[in-house]
């Protein structure tokens, strides 16, 4: 079995809420994979770099300067900090952009309406499964950032998310697949007021429901999407929670299909 | 056999020197391993994000925001830029701090007359040569940044020449080792004023000369100690050159016991 953790960026920024999240990733069983977030924390470096964050529909724009603050922040400055604190806990992780050991290959998202910038797609293949195989057997648990590459030395940011929701899919055709998005609130909110109003289950069907009503959140709306992606492609288990709630069987969202 | 190559922060600074650097490492044979620096980099981000420097005696001061700034600098921007490349020319890479899979502790230095602050100092049992060994059995190119961690949670800046001897020392408990330290110039200057002027040998003996005549650079003086310590070691190759002839028999600074 493998547990999938993704944390989400509003974790990374909270200091105390990180190190109580890596005790409990620390206390799951079997093999165990972090991929992580950091966009609260590249905005702060870009404002003291005095460079302007440029977002149109909630995205990033990953132009040349944004793109050597991400791949600083994320691969570097958060993932060194993870690793650093899980040795600390008795784990030996290692720290991965996806150009290390090509664990995940990505293609330039192209042009429509709007220019990305250096943003990195990914396809079915892009998940190296046989080095994180290799990594299990020797004991190594794999922190990754989302920085993924071409192949023809190019960096991109690429979306954790969805990083997470590839990673899973592919390691499913191997082992069986938790999938855990951990953010900072309970679960799903039914009211965004009321921060104990999560929704206990989410059934595909009734996310289209609330999608079609815009009830939903904008920003939760990519995360079901690569939720509900995954459990139809072989993920056994997709849940969203509070990383305090990561070992709680029940106190979060649970997805499932139909 | 295995070569260890130091790639210095002047080559990191200058993209073509770098980029062509790459290649003559890929073109090198057995194992391999790269140690890179990255000061001139940290510098410039340093001051884009409106930190100043503080340096003493030639040294870094590392206080709390300088080691967030070298973590991103070494571990993410650099690092992940040469793994990249290192892809693009169909070399398998990953890039490692020391903290990732426990490659190189460290203890913090204490504190006599000067407080370096966040700076790693290393022991003979430093390095993880297990997890290197594990890691060119799966075809891995290790490529080292220049942090390290004390196990306690805590990243510490580290001098890359030193990890390169002390890298090169442990390594060569079971392999033959050469070390070559890569700059911007074609070995160790007779004339500073004169390119060309480089000694083709220093003999141990002749390096205290010079260093008691203060005849060598200031700079200069710790890398040519960390390579006669590793020469001292079990190192069976030490070189000082210009990356460009890296895989030259001749063209460079070889140092030698005695």
């Amino acid at each position: 079995m493998i547990n999938v953790v993704k944390l989400g960026g509003d974790i990374i920024f909270n200091k105390k809420l990180l190190i109580s999240s890596l005790k409990n990733f620390s206390k799951l069983d079997g093999y165990k994979i972090i991929v992580h977030g950091g966009g609260k924390i590249a905005d702060l470096v870009s404002n003291k770099m005095g460079y302007n964050i440029k977002i149109i529909n909630g995205r990033r724009i990953t132009d040349k300067t944004t793109l050597e603050i991400v791949v600083m922040t994320y691969s570097g400055l958060i993932n060194k900090k993870i690793v650093s604190k899980l040795q600390s806990l008795g784990l030996n992780p290692i720290g991965f952009s996806g150009a290390d050991g090509n664990l995940v290959k990505s293609y330039k998202r192209s042009i429509k309406k709007i220019d990305y910038g250096n943003v990195g797609n990914l396809t079915i293949n892009s998940i190296n499964t046989d080095l994180i195989k290799s990594l299990f057997r020797i004991g190594i648990i794999p922190v990754l950032s989302p920085i993924t590459h071409d192949g023809n030395g190019n960096l991109l940011n690429t979306n954790a998310d969805t990083i997470a929701s590839y990673l899973s899919i592919s390691l499913s055709k191997t082992y069986k697949v938790i999938l855990s998005y951990c953010f900072n609130k309970l679960g799903v909110l039914k009211n965004l007021k009321d921060e104990n109003s999560y929704y206990y289950k989410i059934e595909e069907t009734f996310f289209q429901k609330l999608k079609n009503k815009k009830i939903i959140n904008k920003g939760m709306i990519p995360k079901l999407e690569n939720a509900f992606y995954a459990l139809k492609n072989g993920v056994s288990k997709v849940t969203i929670s509070h990383p305090n709630y990561l070992n709680h069987p029940t106190k979060k969202t649970i997805l499932c299909l139909g």
